[in-house]
This record gives C-alpha cells, structure tokens and sequence, in this order.
C-alpha cells in the first residue's frame, strides 16, 4: 500500500471513485470504469464550476448537471452524498436496489439533484442543449438584462457513446447553429467502449467536427484538474458558442488490472480487484463507502460558499422584481404555468365551425393557445408550413438570438424530441411537429419524456394514407398503434374543429406527460353533434356522437378522419356511432363510464385508417376493424380511399354488412 | 424567348429538368426544385461515370445509384426515361397514379433502375454505406484481386436534410473510420429548406465535419458540368476514403419566379411559372414532356457504350471464374442464398437440450449459422459481449479491410438499420444486434426493410424488465407491441433452445422481408414439449405445447420467458398452454389452423413480461393479459418479477383465480 494521500482535494476525488466502485460492488452490478475515470472531472465541476446548493435542489438558478453517459449513476450519486443532497451511504448501499433513490440509471425524481433521467445514450446531450435554449430564452424574454433568475448554464458529461449516436449530433449541429453559448460539455474521451478499443468503430476526429459545428473546442489531459479548471473557465467565458473540452481519460483510473480495459465499463471490479484498486490508490480497504474527513471539511467549506452564493441570488431577484415588473410577472406566470379558466371553450372559439383539415385548424387553435399560455413555444423539424405550427409574430430563435417562440430545429426529429423534453425540464411547454410517420424518428425521446413524465406536445400531421400522392414512405400505417403502446403518453386524434381545441387542451393541461395530436393533412367536415353534448365530452378520449335507433345494440367507433363516414354511415344503419378521439383516456375511464359509451354485448366495429391491433381491447376478437393491414401507396387520397376501402362508400357497406352478418 | 440551346449535353439537362417539372405539373403534385437544381450533376453522373447497362438493370457488376434525396424522384424518373431503363413519357405522365411505375417517392421494384425507396430523409445516405461495405466485403471474400463481380461503387444525391439527420451522421462517421472509398456523395448544396433559407437552422461547416469524420470533400459549381466531371473522378479515385462532392446549386434552377425560393420545394411551379421557365430556358413550351432528338441521340451514343463496357465485364467475369474457382462457387453461393436443406435440425443440434438465457442460445446458433450460410455477417451496435453476436473467428470488418464477418457499428443504432438495409439489397444476409428497448433507435430503419421486403435480422436482447438492475430507461415495455405493428416485420420471442433455433431459421428463410428476434437476458429452462410436437411446429407461430385435461376448455399463452411458468401453472390447473413465439406467425394461418390452437369459445389468458395492447386480438375483450401497464424500475430482475406479478408464483395465483373467476 502505497502512502495515502492527505491532499483533501485528491481525497475527495478518490472518495467519489470508491463510492462508486463501492456502491457497484455492493449492487454486484453496474458501470465503476466511467465514474473512477471522471471523477476528476466531475469533482472539478461540482467543486468550481456548477452554480448549486444543495439544500436548494430546485433553486430555478442553479446550473444544470447533466450525466449524459447515464450509465455511470453511481458517480453522480456519490457525488450527491458527497455534497450533502440527501442522498445518504445507505442510499449508496442500496445501488439499483428495489425503491431506493440510487437506481441503475439516473431517474428524474428519485433523488435531489438528478436533473433528467438518462441511460439511452445521446439523450442527455441532446436533452441538454433544449435545456440551454430554455435558459437563453426565457432570459430573454425576461429582458435580456444583467440580470435574470433563468440565466443559468448547463454542464454535462458525455461520453464517447453519447456522440456518437446520431440524435447528438443533430443537437450539436444546431447547438452550434444557435450558438448555445450556455452549454459546457465535458467529454470522457477514455477511448474504450464496450466492444473494446474505440479504435474499432469511432476514429474520426472529434474535435474536428464540433469546431465544424460551430463550437469551441479544447481537450485537456482528463485527470489534470488544474487543466480541467483552467478549460471549464475558458468554456465558462465563451458566451458566444456552446463548448466541448475534450477531456483524457483513463477508464476505471487507479485499477491495476483493470484501467483502460472494456472489463471495466459495464460490470463490477470484484472483490480482489477492488481490494487491489484501494491499495493501488493509498484508500483504505476497510471499511467499504469510506468518506475521509478532510474530503467531507472540503466539500462542507465549498457548501457555505454555495449557500451564500444562492442567497445573493434571492437578494437579487428581489432587487429585478423591483425593478423589472413586467419581468417579474412573466417569470411568476412562467413559473405557475396556470392556465386560464375557460381554456377549452377559448380554444374552440379560436377554430369554431370551420370545415378544414385538422392541422390547420391546429395551427388556428396555436395563435389562441401562445396568446394564453406564455410558456408555450415550439417549431417542427423543417415542415412548420406543412404541420402548420408557427405562432404568427412570434419571432423566430435564432444565433444569438433566443426570445422568439418559433423554433427551427431543421431536418432533425430526434433532437427535437429531446430538446422539448429539455424545455419542459425548464418549465416551459414545449411542441415539436412533423409528419406523423417520422414519429418514429423522436420515437426514443417521446419514451423518456412518458418516463419523466413530461409535458411535451407533439404535432403530427399527414396522419394516414390520405396524405396521397407522397405514398407510403410518408404514410403512416403502424404510428397510431406504436404511439399508443407506450405508457403515460396520451396520443389524441381529433375529426374537427372541436376535438382539435380539446385535443389542445388536453395537451396544455397534461404537465405530467407528454400528448401526440395527430392531424389530418386534408380537409374535414365540421360533425354535428346530439343534444345533451358537452365539449368537455372530447376531453374524456370517447362520447356518442351518433345515439342509435331503439334496440339497435351495435356501435361504430371511429377517430379522425374516418369519423364523418363512419358517423354518416351509422346514422343510415340506426346503430351508434362513437367518437373515440383518444384510446388512452377512454381506458382511463371506469368500467362503467366506459360502458355507458361502449355497452357490453353489443356488436362493435371500429373504423380507423391505420393498423393498430389493439383495437380488439374495443372491438374483441370477432368485432370488426376496418383499417389498414399493410403499407399504403401513391396515388391521390381520394382514390386511395377507394382503393384501400376506407372511402365513405366502403365504410358504409362494409359496417351494413357487418350489421347484416 | 432566348435563342434555344443546341448543345446536346445541355439539351439533355433540360430535358430531365423539364420533364420534371412537367411531371409534377400533370401530377399537380410533387417537388420539382430539387430536380431543375440537380439536373446537371445527376446527368454528369449517369453520363460518365455511373457503371450502368439500362438494358440490364440487375447486372451485379452495376454502380448502385442512390437518390437519398427522395422527394426528387422526378429526376430519378426523368433520368431512368432518358437511359432508356424502360420508364415511358405514359409513366412520367402517371407520376405519383395509382399502379405507376413513378410513385411520388423512389420504391424499390416499382420501376427498374430504382435501387432503393427513399424518401425518409437520411436513409438513402446510411443505406449507401451498407451497399458500399458490402461491395468491399464481397470483394475481399472472393479474393480481392483487381477483378471480382461485386467490385462497385455506390454514387448517391443527398440534400441538406440528408446531412441533418443523425443516421446519415452515423453513417458518415462510420464511413469515414472504414475507409470506404467506393463511396461517392454528391450534396446538393441549394441553401434552402422547406422553411426558408438553411440559414435558419444550419450553418455548420459541412466540408469541415465531413473531413473530421475523414472524408475526401471537394466544392464546386453544381452547374458547371466540368467542374462537377473533374470532382467525381477525383472522388473515384480516391479509394481509401469516401467523398463528398459539395455541389453549390440553385433549387429550380432557370424558374425566373421560383430559384433560390422554398416555394419550389414541395408543390408545382404552377402553369404560368412553368411556362415563363420554358421560356427563359429556351425551351419550346408545347408540347410538355418534350425530349430534343438530339438529346435522345447523344444519350443512345452512351448506351452503345456503356452496354459494351457491361459485356466487357461478362468476358472478364466468364476469365475470372475460370482463374478462381473457390471464388466463383463462393459467388454463386452468396448469389443464389440457397439454405442448406435440414437447416432447423442443424441449428437445434447447435443449441441443444441447454437451459441458457436465449441471448446465449442464439449466439450459439449463429455460429453454426454462419458455417452454413456465408452471407450471413452482421455485429452489434457496440454490444456485441452481451448481444451474443459475434462470429468467432469471423474476423472483423476494419478500416481498409473489409473481409471479416463481424462489423464494429459503434453506438450507432440508427445507421446499423439502415446499413443492413444496404447489404441486404447487395445479396447478404445481414444482422444487427442492440438491446431491445433500443430498437427504437433504428426504428426507422427497420420500417424500410419491411417496406423494400429485405431480410435484415435484428438480434434484440435484454427484452423485458428481466433486464433489472439498469431500470426502466433499459427495460423494454412497449417495444415488442411497436415491431408486431410494423407490416410485413416478423417478431419473433423463443422461450428456449428448440424455438431459439427455429427463430433463426424463421429469419434465415426470410428473404423477402425483416425479422426480429427478441432474446432473454436471463437464464431459461428447457421445455419438455407434447408427444407428437414436431420442431416445425415452432416455425407456425404457434402450437400446443401442453395439452388441457379433458373438458378443460381454457388456455394460456404465452412468449419468451413467461412461457416456462405459464405452462408450469397451466398443467398444475389442467389447461392448455399454447407457445405463442410469433404472433404474425400465428395470424397468418389459416382461421382453422387458428382454431386448433387457440379454440373459440375457449376462455384466454395471455402472459408476456410486456404492454401489448394487441394481444386484445387473442385474448379478446374480457380475456386475461398479465403483463406490464407502466414502466419498469431498477432491482435486480427476480425481485421485478415478484414486485410486477410475472413471476411464477404470481403467475400461477392469477391463472387460479382468472379460472375460477
């Protein structure tokens, strides 16, 4: 054993590097090699850099920390012992352990100081810079002075997996675009992925293609912390683009056996090589999850400093409430995202009695909904004319420029996806649209914000193969059903102008999980609706639009575009017919609610043009469903319809040989 | 009106500009910016450097050309009139019709000549890196010499989307680690997206990000035919890393109302902008569709050679085949794809009689796959130690060494779809493994597969909350209810060794669309399975695998590793239990063949560790799903099993009581 070190800064860095080590070995599970090689970088980072206090984990003017590399939680959990956020040893011990707070990837909610859950490499990097864009806008819009409570920046640590997955290098791209000068991201270019070497898949010149991007680039030896400072302080100072400071690392750093080998990345040390880790390292082997108590002084003396720094904040932003009333009262409108009383029938007016497709009628219940909701922005990934998504006079984001509420996020679903879970991290309320069959492209950041329960709002338009002439790349056939497999995301396809201003509604109120409304690109009638209907019966994902002919025990369910013919048809055959804009919320309702819409042993279609085989939850086995079995085709809508059987006409014999049958 | 041009090169570029713009004109739909600006480097290609014969459009020897930019199918068609591929002036007036040969997007099979279905913005872009590797690697296997048959380059036209989206960045910087240098892109530089200027969203350095990934790149004059020759034979011969010309075009180039304008983009010039561009081109404006003789002659001219230069290569292939004859009867394995007869009992001999997680089982069965089908090649997106995907020595695809079996993708989910889109179309038989819940990564991808009928593999792993410790960002839910909605994917989810075995032979023999196949973490047991089953069976989808007591008219079904309780419960409680590994499988029997395994009128129960709203479609209405409603949570797996009610004993009481129920 070599002579331990007394240097408290180094004992600190060694502290969080067998905690972590610790904390694995005791799960008998996880990833020790990337929180020994960073933890340099990240002890750098929470000792110098990060603005924070962790007795105030929400303070809304802390920094942001991202662990993009999710996998290695057990650095940012020793970390959130280490500074005293509530997360205790026996937390630690309790490492991806049922009902604990230090599960195996960082999760939104678990525990205090986890800003975002992340695991699915890329998501954080990209996550992060809507995090970023949140911070510069909403600065912005608060007047851009000296002074805000949302000027802060967002520090992450990224990994190697992280860039090279394509939803970071979309974000990176318009990140530097945007010239994001709020983003610091540390790399842990360790130069091992699980495979092996990088050398086998990733040899391309990182630093080369972030300059192209835009950013500015240093690289730094990754266990030189005074290196490591000296670049977060030259990255903290470049306001003007988003920075990468590449930093050296060795993987597992301090294991004998085990520094820079795969071996280390995704399981733990084992008993002998931990014990050899700690010797190596001057640690003591006994007992496990030892703090020293110079590394604990350390952090205790940076805490009061954080502390303070945080109270000179509150002062101030009492001084810029003062001052800056209108500022003031946008950050409390922004803060409270309350929404206005009246909401629906607001939004309903907005698009009232049109005949139109949905998307425009979505792009006129917008210019309401921005007008009440401030938080409210968005853009579409290089379609808005077509998504219909701009609010009118809103400004556009630009470099350097960030108050404006449309956002142009380019050719680039899947960052758009993240960057809106970003911006609604920041508390504002986020849209994203593009063509319902390119749902797929965002398809893995749609998951994370239903897992961090999100509020996300996408627009999906050109939602079946009535998009026509574009054929079946662009026609979406499986979208609805994948959509509304997955949990806590609330997937709304309206048939009018009505159900467009609840569907929107719907989306606004939703602050706990995100909501796809799925738009038609042609042109819908306005429906009529029975006596007795209220507009808050399509907030409830299904109501009786057509009330049957006495005795007539069958029912038609419908959503969308498919809902006028399946209605008109219902209306000539005497049976019910059921307007089912959103299949999650009617499962939402009680058993009996639902059968008050849907009865029990009644004969039961359902007519949608999309392939979801879920609908045999509403339909059973033997009920019909007249819908799509494969891809579609070129050829104008109308004669798709005809061709695909989903055309009045179709729709109407197909159910009075249904109720004949 | 300007005097007319009699150059016949220049005739020939306005004459696929026009008949372009003529066809989205008569469609009254599609995009004819893209067309008019890229004429000249799409003619430069055809003309003199694309290796085609037009009156042999599957010749194996052929360049693959791929319009990665889609939506400017109406080039692509106007090209494929001109080269005489057999796509009449009828066709081009039948553009985006329904039963054309000229759908609005390129679709493979639609018209000869069309190598890919493009459309989805950044597939055209990864798929080439497919179809480039597999030349190389094709090459290599049948000897490297200075001739093979499969020594081909790959020129594609990719747009400002293209480059945008994160599967072409991937693609690019795999492309670029590989050193593939048979691949040349040419990108149309037009500085304008469907939202306006690419000013608004992307202004990176593309030159500079091509060369970080280690690209040859080169800029010129888009329409200076020299300039754009002289690039693209630079580009051929540099062999040791792929290019990217940067072509500066105008969208709509020679529209006096409409260059340089989104509004050329997605929608006809409309009659009288058409008209006014006729005139300033110098072109006569009746009648539409016009091709100058003397565009027609200068392009039979190239014909003549270009169908001597394909019966050069026949002499030379009839010498090479003669000089190596291993590698001409490996050729003609790889060509015909023949399986080995008796292929199902060899891959169960493989795996045999041995509880192991399925994972394990399928990389034993992939090995004696690979003995016995040498196309067979595929990797991981770098988790090829816990996939199980590794060939052993199979030897690995590497920069400037393409021979090996197993292919490094790096973090790179998205464009391991799409690059095993592209060797698929070359002839092999391609896999690629992630976790499952990832394969909403390469969703994507996967969806162009099903679309262009390949039989891309994919190895999915690690398929429920089974996963345990890494948590829910890691455990899948969804993901098997989203693939089962793709048309035309099979899904398939062994419970063990004999049906692991028959999921890859399923796959195997799946040459005309993908198949997944989702694999356990954990450790199964072997089945014990009915008198009377025979290993075919498991190929059906479906079958009996414990038979009900008498008069018991109930069954449980079940997939993957809910299937060893479920049967277990099933034959303590004396009903039946029914493998259900694929349910397309199972659907595509026949209703008898159905009802022989699951009887109407029988009372249902599904188990399955997953939220399968679809499975609604066997259970019925009112039948028992056990599976999972929400997301999982970090524990180690037994522990999710029990805490989530999909372990044994849990299944069991809930069987009990859904019977006695």
């Amino acid at each position: 054993m070599i002579e331990p070190t007394r240097d408290p800064e180094q004992l600190a860095v060694h502290t969080l590097r067998m905690l972590a080590a610790d904390a694995v070995e005791q799960a008998r599970s996880g990833h020790p090699g990337m929180p020994m090689g960073m933890a340099d970088g990240a002890f750098v980072l929470f000792q110098r850099f990060l603005r924070h206090d962790p007795t105030r984990p929400d303070w809304p003017g802390r920094d942001r920390f991202v662990l993009s590399a999710g996998h290695g939680s057990a650095l940012l959990y020793a970390l959130l012992h280490l500074y005293g956020y509530g997360v205790s040893l026996d937390d630690l011990k309790r490492f991806r352990q049922w009902g604990s707070c230090t599960p195996g990837h960082p999760e939104r909610g678990c525990a205090p100081g986890v800003e975002m859950t992340t695991g699915p490499l890329g998501q954080g990097f990209a996550t992060g810079v809507g995090l970023a864009l949140a911070s510069s806008h909403i600065h912005e819009r608060l007047g851009g002075g000296a002074f805000s409570p949302a000027d802060w920046r967002v520090w992450a640590i990224v990994s190697d997996g992280d860039l090279m997955e394509g939803v970071a290098s979309e974000a990176a791209s318009l990140a530097g675009h945007l010239r994001l000068g709020k983003l610091v991201y540390l790399y842990d270019d360790n130069r091992i992925s699980i495979e092996g070497s990088t050398e086998l898949s990733f040899g391309e010149d990182v630093a080369g293609r972030f300059e192209a991007y835009g950013w500015h680039v240093q690289k730094v030896d990754g266990h030189d912390r005074q290196a490591l400072a000296a670049a977060c302080e030259a990255a903290r100072d470049e306001i003007e683009r988003p920075s990468l400071i590449c930093a050296r690392t060795h993987i597992a750093y301090g294991s004998p056996g085990k520094q820079d080998s795969a071996d280390s990345h995704g399981a733990p040390l084992g008993a002998d090589e931990l014990r050899e880790t700690k010797r190596a390292l001057g640690w003591p082997e006994e007992p496990a999850f030892f703090v020293p108590d110079e590394a604990r002084a350390l952090v205790e003396r940076r805490r009061a400093e954080l502390a303070s720094e945080r109270e000179a904040w509150e002062a101030e932003l009492a001084r810029w409430k003062a001052a800056c009333p209108d500022g003031a009262a946008l950050w409390e409108q922004l803060s409270r995202a309350d929404l206005p009383a009246g909401l629906l029938d607001e939004l309903i007016e907005a698009a009232a009695g049109e005949s139109a497709a949905t998307r425009a009628l979505s792009g006129k219940v917008l210019q309401r909904a921005a007008k009440l909701v401030p938080g409210l922005l968005g853009g579409s990934a290089d379609l808005a004319p077509s998504n219909k998504t701009a609010i009118k006079d809103g400004g556009s984001v630009a470099a350097s420029s960030f108050g404006g509420r449309n956002i142009h996020f380019g050719v680039r679903e899947h960052a758009m996806g993240a960057m809106l879970n970003g911006m609604a991290l920041a508390g504002l309320v986020p849209y994203g649209g593009t063509f319902l069959v390119f749902a797929d492209y965002l398809r893995p950041a749609i998951r994370l914000a239903a897992l961090m329960e999100l509020g996300a709002i996408y627009v999906l338009t050109h939602d079946s193969i009535f998009v026509g002439e574009d054929g079946p790349t662009h026609q979406p056939i499986e979208q609805l059903a994948s959509l509304r497999c997955i949990p806590g995301l609330a997937v709304y396809r309206p048939a009018d102008a009505l159900e467009t201003a609840a569907g929107w509604t719907l989306a606004l109120r939703r602050r706990r999980g995100p909501t796809a409304l799925v738009l038609s690109r042609q042109k819908l009638p306005a429906l009529e609706r029975p006596a007795g209907f209220r507009p808050d019966h399509a907030l409830q994902g299904a109501y009786v639009l057509v009330p049957e002919r006495e005795g007539k025990r069958a029912v038609v369910v419908a959503s969308g575009s498919e809902l006028a013919p399946a209605a008109a048809a219902a209306r000539e055959l005497g049976v019910r017919a059921v307007s089912m804009p959103s299949v999650e919320c009617f499962f939402e309702l009680g058993a009996s609610e639902r059968d008050a819409i849907v009865p029990a042993g009644w004969k039961v279609a359902v007519v949608e043009a999309s392939r979801d085989p879920g609908w045999a939850r509403v339909a059973g086995r033997d009920g019909l469903v007249i819908g799509m079995q494969g891809f579609g085709a070129s050829a104008p809508g109308d004669e798709l319809g005809e061709r695909f059987g989903l055309d009045a006409g179709s729709i109407q014999r197909s159910l009075a040989d249904w109720l004949a049958g």
